[in-house]
């Protein structure tokens, strides 16, 4: 199921020095993937909270995640592995992964080095509220 | 795109009260749903900044979230629109909802009353680590 290519190869090409991992196969029994093989990655500052981004990861991407100390994801636009901040600079060092109560979900806290949307801004959410309207308080 | 019936009776019956809802054509231009008419909707929690869990919204869903005060989301397993809280009380109150920079991920922010998780857990996440290995700080 997984988009990514199985052979040795593929890892160290799009995460320069990073070994091939396999994921935990009890890990992987819990993944709920997506048809393309991704499940969705909610990515949060450690210590304020802040939301940062949403990516995806394949099971490659989540077993470098967890063992490498750096977040990678898959890129569905350039459909490659894509680990955060080879490019740019703007690392995120991990400190933590939890998968959701439904297996499709993981929740990565991470140290996020300057910014982390590639459009410049702190994180991929800031400036484009949509003007929801408020509900009342519990 | 969408998969939600287009008919002005279908929001009635799976969100009752609310009222059927378009959505601002200037949002749905910015947009970027995949292939089943979905973005995905990350869910925090006002002032405690926990993300509580990963929803899925198609247009209808985010027009009722921003104009209703209470968030609905697309059922996948169910295949209709979902009011948070209708059967377990659990509702969620919208504080803001923001749209990424890609246009596939939102951002809604919440006041939760109970539980966020059907498994009784405050968030979908809670006690589902993966022990990732701690990379280092920037």
């Amino acid at each position: 199921m997984s988009p990514t290519p199985a052979g040795p190869d593929a890892a160290p090409a799009a995460a320069p020095g990073a070994p091939p991992a396999r994921l935990d196969p009890a890990v992987a029994a819990r993944l709920k993937q997506d048809p393309s093989g991704l499940v969705a990655a909610v990515v949060q500052q450690h210590g304020t909270g802040e939301v940062l981004m949403l990516a995806w990861m394949d099971e490659q991407a989540l077993a470098l995640t967890l063992t490498t100390g750096r977040a990678t994801y898959w890129s569905r636009s350039r459909g490659e592995l894509w680990r955060k901040g080879d490019t740019s600079g703007h690392v995120q060092h991990v400190r933590s992964v939890a998968l959701d109560c439904d297996g499709d979900a993981l929740l990565v806290v991470v140290d996020q080095v300057g910014a982390a949307c590639h459009t410049g801004t702190a994180t991929c959410f800031d400036g484009r509220d949509l003007g929801a309207v408020v509900g009342g308080t519990p």
